[in-house]
């Protein structure tokens, strides 16, 4: 039976067998995930499934939630280009919509709610990427000498309704829905 | 071992054993829930602590999923009153209130992220009575003969945002800046 209490957790190596586990660690996570009315996801569940010692789990990641929160940032990393069409109003519309296509994925989502589930601690990872990114197109409108609604009021109108109907409600947000949003945040 | 597949549920009988069986489990999962770093939330460990079978926990409620709902129905029901000022603006910024400071309560956040994490289709409990608490307040400023937003207007604009940064930021949202909110809803 795993320790209770994890070891402290030692820095990964790269490529060879560290790379290997983290790999197959990773795809057990994303298989478990797309399972209907699964069992709790536990760390020795995982790591039978992958095919690897609980401990070895236990001790790169400690808890199913840093593990969930790391097959997280390199699902969302560089998955939705930035538009950059010049107009921030475009740029906002087209973003807004790739985005809702994105929590249309049945995998995204479980992974989304999987992390809310963990606790909270690790549910920033789902949306930090995101919030970087809106911050990018609202920077380059400032660059271009115009005026923009302040960032934490793009989260407020943008990622928040996206995000709210994904993880609350049984319709995800539709991809045209989600370009209407921008008329609230940039209105005439 | 509880059976994989639970048996059809029955319907649960009113007062006595039934109805202490139903708070003892009720309880366990509000003293689970308080644990940090707790363990996966599973149906052999939430009946242990009420001192009832799994058995019997499977047969009344199926799932972890379907429990929490449950929970979460005893728990958002009648706890917030809806505010009735005359304005609506003013009922607005109230409820916003009233909803940060219910959302700033650790024992809700842990129900709520608990629940999105059993998989979606139990987390609508969460934010349908808080819905139509909203449509309580826009229908009465119609009845009073005024223009008002759309339900879905005000649940993107107000509910959003705050089960947004409750679920998915480390600064649950303020009761203060919930009040803000009804200015992009309300404006003028």
């Amino acid at each position: 039976m795993p320790a209770q209490s994890p070891p402290p957790r030692t820095d990964s190596r790269p490529g060879g067998r560290s790379a290997r586990i983290r790999a197959a660690v990773h795809q057990a996570v994303k298989e478990l995930l797309t399972v209907e009315a699964r069992d709790a996801l536990t760390i020795p569940v995982i790591a039978a499934r992958a095919g690897v010692h609980a401990t070895t789990v236990y001790r790169r990641w400690g808890s199913v939630g840093e593990l969930l929160a790391d097959v997280a940032t390199s699902r969302f990393s560089g998955d939705v280009v930035v538009p950059d069409t010049g107009s921030l109003r475009e740029d906002l519309e087209r973003y807004a919509y790739d985005l809702a296509k994105d929590l249309n994925d049945p995998d995204t989502l479980a992974l989304v709610r999987a992390i809310v589930g963990t606790g909270g601690e690790n549910a920033g990872v789902c949306r930090m990427e995101r919030q970087r990114q809106l911050e990018a197109i609202i920077e380059r409108e400032q660059t271009r000498g115009n005026e923009t609604p302040a960032v934490e009021r793009a989260v407020d109108a943008l990622l928040a309704p996206l995000y709210y109907r994904a993880v609350f409600t049984e319709q995800p947000p539709s991809p045209e829905w989600a370009r209407t949003l921008v008329a609230h945040l940039l209105p005439g």
